[in-house]
């Protein structure tokens, strides 16, 4: 075991502070990151403060993890030392169902293990995410950080980018697709880039226009305030797809109904009761659905469409020990649009104090 | 104009009563058809009642029409006298739209001609339904009727039975598909039917030993009580696909829970608010949708697919004097599983009065 610098979590209540952990003897197929840069997701708050169901104390949030390749183990293939890497929301699975063997890791059917808040497998011992200074993890579950990219901008992706782009991918959404996101936050602003990128026309539902301003900019081709009740009835029936980010519950029906026939609405915030009608469903055929970030396999091939398309996430740099005030700013969605911590940093003070 | 004998509501509280109505003359493209059987849908009570918005009194209800082609307009192709004809939900349709121009009569954008409580599209005349002895409709909205089939159990197959076939049918229902109904009604005895004849695994969700009972001489492979909580969890993760026939609002989750990753639900029945939580899509990735009857062609299809399998629904059948006490039964669910209106009877009564 080795001890690395972390943030954690120790209960609840109390605020994120220095704490040391230990990562795991590097195992055949594993491969250890220097993280350098680790993005803030809204599910690390909630986690964090034991909102959905209880934490494993202490708590190392952090799923956007990326960092440099230190050490491989014996048997790895696809990664050497040198490499960019990165890890999401996940760092194993039981790799032998039906989804695990679709490449489906976030469905598999005995629960993947997460990055953090979950546990080893073999070990039983509590998993640790990406607030730390180095990772170890196997290399099935790593991924290639393309090199072209700004790559404190890619943090960001291995989370938010993903959960947008599966759906996007899923669902076959490109040229001549008609598609709507619901929320301008992290999810938000990469679905409108990623959208464009795979040549859908992409319009933001929101109710500020400092959103809708920023929409234009980040490359949607319209906005529709979804307040402005003559707009929302001027948009009936002309989306072929919607994806909804908001975080919590909320009433599906006046999205649903600006749906084309056969349309599809996905959820990809809300785990919580939302507001659904059969009406709108029966009328016109439409669908509702959820889904979960994305495959291993999928993540790399949205690192790869974004190195294609030259995407990565709008970003606000903060110091590791910003992290409480990061929290207190992202509950007011006062980001555009993701935090990153700069991990690389908080290595070198860390570094520089034991000397 | 023919003046025909039917059975109306006069308003929404008055019990249906005989009632003199007219039938439009014969345009080119017309059939004229002589009703034989009249199948009774829960949603001839609700309009009757003036329940699903403001009804168009007087009304005659009834859109599962079976009868023999009496005469038939210059141009029609299709049809002719003497041939069995049936009329199902609708009467016409803007056929100019894209659901129009794809076979989907029921989901066209301008809204189609329902067969009772709806205006002619050129005379704005109300339309009436197959509680009546005649009917005249267009060709393109009358579809074959089998005549190997016991055409009282083909009356319902025109709405409740393309229901059920339609949202099999368009998500490519079959051989290794494990699919479940919710509900053993008029919509639900159908279902079973269809999807066994389909080569599904096919199992029945009701709270009833009876329902139950009847599921499996219907043909379903296996029953889950719904209010059995061990039942429910262990079949959770099981089903590709699901039919809810609940006719009002009811909470989807449970259903949810039980569908394979990326399975679906499909509401047939509920028109109001449902129970939904984004937690049971999210984590598998399913999804909810809506249908409602299906096009013309569809209906061809399916009342052909039950000519193949010698399909035709559990009928009760009543006199036309009576359907009042039928309505009041239909709210108990005191049926197997469709009213059927002899209305081949109630037409020689009044000719032998007339005499």
């Amino acid at each position: 075991m080795t001890k690395v610098h972390a943030y954690a979590a120790l209960d609840a209540t109390t605020p994120l502070q220095a704490h040391v952990i230990e990562r795991r003897d590097l195992k055949p197929t594993d491969i250890q990151i220097e993280i350098l840069y680790s993005g803030v997701c809204h599910s690390d708050l909630h986690q964090a403060r034991s909102e959905w169901g209880p934490a494993i104390y202490p708590l190392v949030p952090g799923h956007e993890i990326v960092g440099r390749v230190t050490a491989v183990g014996e048997q790895v293939s696809r990664f050497k030392v040198g490499d960019l890497a990165g890890v999401g929301c996940m760092v194993d699975s039981c790799q032998h169902c039906d989804s695990c063997a679709e490449g489906l890791e976030q469905y598999c059917e005995n629960g993947a293990t997460w990055t953090y808040n979950s546990r080893e497998r073999d070990t039983k011992l509590p998993t640790h995410g990406g607030y730390s200074t180095d990772i170890v993890v196997t290399e099935g579950f790593a991924v290639h950080v393309p090199e072209t990219l700004d790559i404190r901008g890619v943090a960001p992706l291995l989370c938010a980018g993903i959960t947008m782009f599966s759906p996007l991918n899923h669902w076959k959404i490109g040229k001549g697709h008609r598609v709507a996101i619901v929320g301008l936050g992290g999810l938000g602003h990469m679905g409108i880039k990623l959208a464009v990128a795979m040549g859908a026309d992409v319009t933001l539902f929101t109710t500020s226009q400092g959103k809708a301003d920023d929409a234009i900019r980040l490359g949607a081709h319209h906005v529709v305030f979804s307040t402005d009740r003559d707009a929302m009835k001027a948009a009936r029936g002309s989306f072929d797809f919607i994806i909804s980010t908001v975080p919590s519950g909320h009433d599906l029906n006046p999205y649903l109904m600006t749906l084309k026939r056969d349309g599809q609405l996905v959820i990809v915030g809300a785990l919580e009761p939302v507001g659904l009608s059969g009406m709108p469903l029966v009328g016109q055929r439409r669908s509702v659905a959820g889904s979960n970030i994305g495959g291993i396999a999928e993540t790399q091939q949205m690192l790869d469409f974004c190195a294609e398309h030259g995407i990565v996430a709008d970003v606000e740099m903060i110091r590791m020990q910003d992290i409480n005030e990061a929290y207190e700013r992202m509950l007011k969605n006062d980001v555009k649009y993701r935090f990153v911590i700069d991990m690389a940093a908080y290595r070198a003070e860390q570094e520089s104090a034991a000397d």
